[in-house]
């Protein structure tokens, strides 16, 4: 049921930013399924999934995206690339939509959750711990982020985060406004190219005991 | 080399925030501590890893936190409790740490590297986006409670992620402003009490075509 550890770290040693995608080697249908899924998978606080993901394999969006993205190729030569976008201005309408939902998934009557949803209006929608609602549903899309590039190493796909991107021409390209929703961060899908040098450099991380710290 | 679709999605769904742990059950040495190094290894933008991770073991710190955690019974019945902390302020020592250290594990010099090191540091340390410094740390640990979540449901370890938390009473109990860092979110990990009535809970998502947008 589960896998092994090395496994794992296997994997996650695997993974790195990838620099220059292969622009010839598309992501089989199968597998972009699967990892379309586990997006949608992806654990948001409540479940309340503040977020939409746009996947771009359209090259001439792509082309429209790379001047933005500080004209770095991945945009343009990987398979997939996602656009981690954040649903603007949560109200109690997305509330409502997701108890409706959960009603729905779990049959059970939408009144039975009605203090359930109370929790998570006052909680999120009325501006949680000083926080904006857009800024806790950005926090919530860099959780979906964290879990795609993992699972995508897992699965052998190659992926590069990107924060070097001008998120209000993103939304322009992508006609975002208009549908309430806004750009955070993207990442480029696909394959590393056999000459992206960045992928032979050892990987950089602190001493251990930097950056984890145990009180047992 | 990587894992199977089938096994990803498994492991994935077999996820969800476990309510209620069992109290008797730890996470066995070795798996932890490939949990541990998967936490190390996670990505962050520029590589700069502007975090620290509290594992807390220790039954009686576990009980101050458990209060100042709305009282929820997963921050004593977990196995590890792992606190996600931003090292606050992050300033030009610390993009010289990281070019230090990124010299020191590939063997160049670190004055090979001082125009990435300007970048960086006009990048980040001086304000990125219109965001302030920990704030966009903030984020960064986000992705580290999403790949951390997606790794233990791999190696059958269940988690619940928390954010239902006063972060300035964790920083107060684990003494973190003097260490110049500052609690975020939490996330239990362990394994799942047999009598947790939310495992059985159908999994809630929206419809795939409400989250993913597909541009081809």
């Amino acid at each position: 049921m589960s896998i092994g550890t090395s496994q794992l770290l296997e994997s996650l040693k695997w993974r790195y930013a990838t620099k220059k995608f292969d622009p010839n080697q598309v992501i089989p249908e199968s597998k972009w399924e699967a990892l379309s899924e586990s997006l949608l998978l992806t654990p948001s606080s409540y479940g309340l999934q503040p977020w939409k993901f746009l996947v771009i394999t359209n090259p001439e969006i792509k082309a429209q995206l790379k001047p933005v993205s500080w004209n770095q190729s991945q945009v343009t030569d990987c398979s997939h690339f996602v656009v981690f976008t954040i649903k603007k201005n949560l109200t109690t309408d997305h509330v409502d939509s997701f108890i409706k939902r959960t009603a729905e998934v779990r049959g059970v009557a939408p009144e039975s959750l009605s203090g359930y949803r109370n929790i998570i209006v006052s909680d999120v929608v009325n501006g949680p711990r000083s926080l904006t609602v857009n800024e806790w549903a950005t926090r919530q899309v860099y959780i979906a982020l964290g879990n795609f590039m993992t699972a995508a190493a897992l699965v052998g796909v190659d992926t590069c985060p990107m924060e070097g991107i001008e998120p209000a021409n993103y939304d322009k390209v992508l006609e975002l406004p208009t549908k309430g929703y806004a750009t955070v961060v993207a990442c480029a899908a696909g394959y590393r190219a056999s000459d992206d040098k960045y992928a032979e450099l050892a990987k950089v991380r602190f001493p251990i005991s930097d950056v984890i710290e145990t009180l047992a």
